[in-house]
């Protein structure tokens, strides 16, 4: 199948390359020898997809583009305090060579005119001129993704006809805007201005500011996150010089352009946009370029304000103990006690990146259920991340449930730091931490046993074979034939008392004390628990229905005492007494029937 | 529990409650009766729970922040086109009360300065002065969700002193912007900024803006979607005057202030922000409301382009046609070609509100399997919309799967317009539309069928008691026995064989023809088909455990022809041949064994 993406941008592409009103850019000689019909757009998505169509390869000068990722490299340098005090963050209303000073501090008004992106390429990090520009240009390509060069025909170029700009640096130095030698910095300006790109390149660079300043493919980070909705905000009001209302109006995405041709787009948190077209209408931005992006926001509904209203998105399914108990087989006060109290036990499986008003949804869900919970398991398998101030409220939430004996805890954040840092982070000194379980089943277990008021290893009474389930209904002169035929084993913890695959021998294992649990093989080489077994309980029985290899490991937790009957031994007692046989059946089907129920609620519970 | 939201807001109030910097507006006596200390603040979820503290109920004049409700109902009313040729939508980078007009058009620079503004009020709908009161009165009591009043007095003192006002709206009619009668246009705008609200009024227009222009209590649609991302827009680069850059920058949410005290901050997609405190700054904002906006803003990480990207939210779990196959039971052929290709069956369980990026990640993946996959099926349980742009990129995508001869069908949209009516539109002539399917249980089973390459039909062969699974191992002598003891009956289709709760009276069912479903009761008191049944087919059959009651109700989809064997009649002949007995309990519990293993399957592609 052809992606539909990629058939829209060939369409797109197609439709706006009739459109050849504009000029090329003519200030320097070297720009006019672009073929004007040179067109190419590029789409990448968040995890690194790149749609792109046309001349998506053809190099060209990044210009005034570069503007905002100079002015990132500032921010990360010099942090926001220091860089506003140089430079501003009004849109001036003003042409892109305006020199719109701040007529008190002579700041410039923005780092997107050309006064503001020179006093910028001042503030990058570098104690010499050649260390800065090393500086921009290692920012730079850690955006792109690839090592970038500089076009020294079109460098040299710039420089040598560069007279206002020249004017401009000086007036910079004379407010003490500028601290070092000014002609230094103008020509770091003037080589990031010649930095060569495709609209492939651009593409990623917007990507990386949509993606929070991580590149999506390398994962190399450009920008700490709190200084890209900084400069994603400068280019939404000062990007596109005096057409900046119309824009925010029209397409609706933070941008930049450049009189190279290029033009890029940020779609936060979902794509970034690369363009180039060299045909530029009379304010000196792409005509292709500015069409395309208004085309791509109609038709794709890309505008950044045109966002949908989910609250409910970060909770995902919500059930119960009931619908979903842990795989170990309680005793019978347990099973009484959780028949009447497991729906009290609540799963609520979590979803995405958890922010603000998603962890408010949620709260307010544990508020509604509070007054018939005495748990709430937070499993957490489907979060891919949690913002500090999230972190906070939910972890304010655990405490205030805990103050009314609520537990809350949370499941399946094993080796995730990235979720048990910030939960951490919004634990205060005083509160003794959240606890959390490798898997639900864990995590159920131990809301069960809260529950039930006890310590697990109570439960852990010894038992006799005629207790066992599958000899209900076996009458006592039989039941003491069977004691006669069973041979006992005792098996250190930590031992494996079976294993997937091993031939079946015909044992059927009944445990007398101790604890076991049954693993099943998981396809990526772990195992998963599927139940945890103690005293009474059996393991080993599907060989009565000749079964040839066994389906699961079973691993001592504890020193554990065995009876053990084998089928051999069974059949031949059932020979003279049927009713062994067909009472052993008869209870393997009933226990069977009874998981079978419980499987049927847990996955409508999941549905 | 207290809400952390509630608790977080509560200190939010009480550290800015020192803040007593700033003066009353006292440009007409009636403002300056304002108490200097109310301060209230209220934060709207999109679900329409409201957190208010302090002087939330305190009633104010609303002021310039009717602006942008003014100008969107001018949107609704006369469209973008026709309001953009009178008004324009660039930061005039002047204070509130400017001129500002284009010198070529006379049209303001934009709507939130006065100007602009009045000539915003003589655009809406009405053939009267007084008609297009009720219709600015109406519209913003939508917004609100309650009926609106106006403080007389307040407008009559605005109207009395409103002298440069005066001026600006017959310059406007010298320009030919209003058509009608100025000073009846100027009047409205004197009413309208003397509307009466409390912050958390605010706090419901603005979220009614960031849910997309429906109220989150009424549903009531207050404005088309289309137009609130223009509103947006404005308020963005214009709603703070002159402070529109560094608003952006340090708070980014779309904002309004009034000289009344209050102020408005809209979190697209996510809350409404209402705040009121009367001391204003010199540039007529008030100083706690810009302050409680800030904070919120980064305690809150609210900043509208800190957008986390995740784009494989809108797909949850990915499983196939061999965890979850359909509940009908399949006969021999059909079961071992599913055994061998139901994994070419993909369940693709969609989330949340589907935008492009959400698709456009949907369909990469579906690309990916392609290769190996014979149908999707995509499970619209938890989708909660799907804009329009999605809709016809995945409508192409199922086309071009289609053309390769893998089917993408629909489960789960049954009776919910808002998600078939966009599939619906991107449907072309020419193409045969979507199938979808009330649930996923008949979308696989269409599926398994399309796999086979049959009709459901051709499988529904007439069939023996021998062949029943149920008697596997049974000698054909005592087989001879049962089919002796067997009774026939026939139901007509639609007609109920066996009812949920009613009493078991050990009769097993054995279909020879037809076809049954296997329905649970739901607690909706709707039912909920687990299985359906042909013949070879047994049910019944727990009675052979000792079942007192049925657990589920069997219905005849077809006329159904069965044989019946009553309990007694089977213990009566086990007595004399144990092995009978022996042999149904062995097959019925490899049969729930086989069951239970597919429902563990199930359960882990599930969780």
């Amino acid at each position: 199948m052809r992606s539909p993406i990629q058939t829209y941008l060939e369409d797109l592409h197609r439709r706006i390359s009739n459109q050849n009103s504009g000029e090329l850019a003519s200030y320097i000689p070297e720009l006019t020898k672009a073929n004007p019909d040179w067109f190419g757009i590029c789409l990448v998505t968040l995890d690194g997809v790149a749609y792109s169509v046309g001349d998506s390869a053809q190099t060209f000068t990044i210009q005034s583009i570069s503007k905002p990722f100079v002015y990132a490299t500032a921010l990360a340098d010099q942090g926001r305090d220091f860089v506003l005090s140089k430079v501003g963050v009004e849109p001036s209303g003003d042409a892109f060579n305006s020199i719109s000073l701040d007529p008190q501090t002579g700041a410039p008004f923005n780092p997107m005119i050309n006064a503001g992106a020179i006093a910028t390429a001042s503030l990058v990090a570098g104690d010499t001129p050649e260390a800065q520009w090393q500086r921009i240009e290692s920012s730079m390509s850690t955006f792109v993704g690839r090592d970038l060069s500089v076009d020294e025909s079109v460098y040299r170029s710039e420089s040598e006809t560069g007279f206002r700009n020249r004017a401009i640096a000086w007036m910079l130095k004379n407010f003490g805007i500028i601290d070092g030698e000014p002609m230094a910095s103008l020509e770091n300006y003037f080589r990031q201005c010649s930095v060569l790109v495709d609209c492939r390149d651009l593409a990623f660079m917007a990507a990386t500011l949509a993606n929070g300043g991580v590149h999506p493919v390398t994962g190399k980070r450009a920008l700490p996150t709190e200084h890209v909705e900084r400069v994603l905000s400068v280019m939404a009001t000062c990007g596109m010089y005096d057409y900046a209302g119309s824009w925010l109006y029209e397409v609706g995405m933070p941008a930049k352009s450049g009189v190279g041709g290029g033009i890029i787009a940020v779609l936060p948190g979902r794509f970034g946009i690369g363009i180039f077209s060299p045909r530029l209408d009379e304010k000196g931005n792409s005509v292709r370029g500015i069409e395309a992006c208004q085309q791509l926001s109609h038709d794709f509904s890309l505008h950044v304000f045109n966002q949908v209203g989910q609250p409910g998105m970060a909770l995902g399914r919500v059930y119960s103990g009931a619908d979903a108990p842990s795989r170990r087989e309680p005793g019978t006060a347990m099973r009484d006690c959780l028949n009447a109290q497991a729906h009290r036990i609540k799963f609520l499986s979590l979803h995405g990146f958890l922010a603000v008003d998603g962890v408010e949804y949620i709260i307010r869900q544990m508020q509604k259920m509070a007054p018939e919970s005495h748990s709430f398991i937070l499993d957490m398998h489907q979060v891919t991340g949690i913002s500090e101030s999230a972190a906070r409220l939910l972890n304010q939430a655990r405490q205030g449930l805990g103050a009314e004996d609520i537990a809350v805890v949370f499941s399946r954040i094993h080796d995730r730091q990235f979720i048990i840092d910030p939960l951490s982070k919004a634990t205060h000194s005083g509160d003794h931490g959240f606890l959390s379980f490798e898997d639900n089943d864990l995590a159920v277990e131990w809301c069960e046993n809260r529950l039930f008021g006890i310590d697990a290893s109570t439960l852990a009474a010894p038992s006799s074979l005629a207790e066992s389930p599958l000899f209900a209904g076996v009458p006592e002169a039989l039941m003491r034939q069977v004691e006669a035929i069973t041979k006992s084993q005792s098996f250190a913890m930590g031992v494996p008392i079976l294993v997937t695959g091993q031939a079946c021998d015909g044992r059927i294992f009944f445990i007398e004390s101790g604890q076991v649990s049954i693993l099943v093989p998981l396809q990526n080489g772990g195992h998963q628990r599927i139940a945890s077994l103690g005293p009474g309980m059996n393991f080993g029985e599907m060989t009565l229905l000749g079964q040839t290899t066994r389906s699961a490991s079973v691993y001592a937790d504890s020193d554990v005492k065995c009876l053990i009957l084998s089928t051999a031994d069974v059949d031949q007692l059932s020979d003279q007494a049927p009713l062994l046989k067909i009472a052993l059946l008869e209870n393997l089907a009933k226990d069977m029937a009874n998981k079978l129920r419980r499987a049927t609620q847990w996955i409508a519970a999941l549905a």
